[in-house]
């Protein structure tokens, strides 16, 4: 085929500050996908682009690019509208597993395509598995089908949506440019529209734990996150919520998958309830039930019952016992006084090394493996108390999940500030 | 082997308006030659250089870890000062041909290690193959007998010398970063520095036939140039030369030879005479002859002499006729006036489309084909005198040099500003 570009001339452009036209972006990522642009072309191109941004009609062109080098996905013939969360990861994030049984309880559809965790963040895909017989690749045809009989789903995202942001994501991954924010945005934005959700809401991380540690960075992402969904039709907002401290009391899988459930029976930690209600009200905003009472589907077991309808639609069997670990380390305190700090990067570096989270794509996770909290910051301690017990099945893991939590937490004096970074909510952006 | 860096940390570091160490440039030079490096990530990392820079030091340490990749030539044993010119390369820019024996009659080593042409600006290699026999692939023991017996030699570069910069070249070459400064900068004196010459000049060319047409740019890539000479122990000035209108009357290959004897007879184009001496003096000078009288060498046949000597040294013989066109198509006047603009690039790209200059690496060139200027701005012409004749052996070749050609001149009245860009000279920098 006659090419219509040279890919030169597009990375001489974006590196002299100038602005690609949406023909040679919708060129530029195709031609990239069957291999005409080379990498070290394409890379070339994602260090301008990092160095020298795009503005929000070119980050458009290039989600728009993205989701055409795939399939899309259609559930208009369902019937009711659709809603969908996308976070960008946290320690302790289990918040999509109460929340979709939660959503879907008030007759609306929840498809929720997640990944598998890479790094310190942990996958929702992994905290699910360590349900006895759940599986989460499903079929579009099954997906339909459990979307309309159970309002809910949660499973692995097909190769077949867009994947040039697969392979433009591991190039990026390679080559220092993974934290632009039009790279991010169109990358996670994509995958969204791609899989056809009619409604979304994103919740942006800041704080030690996050992909993006300031705020001002994590409201930068929010802003273009938001106006790509809105450019592309999907009614979209995001919450800014903070990752100083990490999520709930447990960090892991199986133990995150216990304490989701504990908040779809009405119960569970504070921060965990509070941010999956928050999350729920804005998604029904979103698709006209501003008025829905979300806490009492947690406190009356509607969502609940959702939850066991779609663990059982997908294999598993919501009765059966979780994992539990080998072994199991406790670190105590050595006085008396207030937890001042705790703070969430190197818990979530901890329970990786404990086994929760993997190395590389294709290493395998230990479910039981992680981290339980037994205090949380502005809790009174007394010497000998237990703070957080480590799990995991590999003994030969503990030291240097140990070493991970030196200098990470603090027990201060009765009356000393408690560095939480602030609020769980911080701000909402539509 | 366990490495030493992670090539992402480095070029994150770099990304982020940081320095790279000694030991950072010299690892990732030797990680990328050896193939540890992927192509991806140092494109990433030159995009990035291209962007932020790079500082003095930085750049000394690039040239040097390329350098440390290959092979460095000793000319010590010798028994004479060595000193080399390099130009950054125009449209006419033969001077290589008569300068390398006018200093060598001085009794000084000229080792002039040389390059093919590659679009417009034409290689000395080229030119000097017209001759018939001439060879320019010696080996080092062929180079070093000749400069102990002829004073000078041009010949090819081998593969030996810095192949890390033949490598990261050819990824520039692709990816959009040819024309950082620390790029080109270290590009040049890796190849210059590991040939060995204690002295050298640079010619470094400004104006709409140069690689850099900015004369600010030219100035910064020359004091760049100096400073890493410098640096390095060499002694080092530079020349900032006029190329807004082509060098002489004659673009090509077998045309620019016979011109650059003229030159070595004592007469030639007052500008080509003009530069040969003046970079001559300038060589001269920093080998410690700055009272040399270069032009009574040029008129009284020493120069001459010396280059017959190196030309049969390399199996050509300097008295063979050398090729002449199959076809030659003359551009006459179409008024009466002044001749006040002849653009350098257009004649350039002209010359190159009569075959004079390859497109491809591997293409051939026509030794015959090119271009003779008949006018130079600011004489005076007549309605039907011949301006320009185009020559090449392949007759379809004419018609694109031709519209290469439209525009890019202008015959005036009398009175009228010529525009030559100003005096051949700009300035000298050491």
């Amino acid at each position: 085929m006659v090419e219509a570009f040279d890919a030169v001339d597009l990375i001489r452009a974006k590196r002299d500050r100038g602005e690609l036209s949406t023909e040679e972006i919708r060129w530029l990522v195709d031609a990239y996908t069957r291999g005409y642009v080379a990498p070290e072309q394409m890379s070339a191109m994602t260090m301008a682009i990092f160095l020298n941004g795009m503005n929000r009609r070119e980050v458009r062109d290039l989600t728009l690019a993205m989701i055409d080098t795939g399939e899309r996905m259609d559930f208009s013939k369902l019937g009711k509208p659709t809603v969908d969360k996308h976070s960008t990861g946290g320690v302790g994030d289990k918040i999509t597993l109460p929340l979709m049984p939660l959503v879907a309880s008030f007759g609306v559809a929840v498809p929720q395509l997640s990944g598998r965790g890479l790094g310190h963040t942990g996958g929702t895909l992994d905290k699910l598995e360590s349900i006895p017989g759940w599986r989460a690749d499903l079929s579009a045809a099954e997906m339909f089908a459990q979307l309309r009989d159970c309002g809910g789903v949660v499973c692995a995202a097909g190769a077949s949506l867009a994947p040039a942001d697969k392979k433009l994501y591991a190039l990026r991954d390679v080559t220092g440019t993974v934290e632009a924010i039009p790279l991010i945005a169109s990358s996670i934005m994509s995958k969204k529209l791609a899989e056809g959700t009619g409604a979304l809401v994103l919740d942006v991380k800041f704080g030690s734990g996050a992909f993006m540690q300031d705020i001002e960075r994590s409201r930068e992402l929010a802003r273009t996150l938001v106006e790509l969904g809105t450019d592309a039709g999907v009614a979209t907002s995001a919450l800014l919520t903070n990752m100083n401290v990490p999520l709930g009391r447990a960090i892991g899988n199986a133990n995150e998958v216990r304490e989701s459930v504990e908040v779809l029976s009405g119960a569970g930690p504070a921060d965990v309830r509070e941010l999956t209600i928050e999350l729920a009200r804005e998604m029904l905003r979103l698709v006209g039930q501003p008025d829905a009472d979300v806490e009492a589907a947690l406190d009356d077991g509607r969502a609940l019952a959702v939850w066991n309808a779609t663990v059982r639609a997908q294999g598993g069997d919501p009765e059966a016992a979780l994992p539990t670990p080998r072994e199991t380390e406790q670190v105590r305190a050595d006085r008396d006084g207030i937890l001042v700090r705790q703070e969430a990067l190197p818990f979530g570096i901890a329970a990786w090394r404990l086994g929760a989270g993997r190395a590389r794509a294709d290493d395998p996770v230990i479910h039981a493996a992680g981290i339980d909290l037994k205090v949380k910051p502005g809790d009174a301690v007394k010497a000998g108390d237990v703070l957080w017990e480590l799990h995991t099945d590999e003994p030969d893991r503990f030291p240097r999940a140990l070493a991970a939590l030196e200098g990470a937490w603090q027990i201060g004096e009765p009356g000393d500030p408690v560095h939480d970074g602030g609020p769980l909510i911080a701000e909402r952006i539509s």
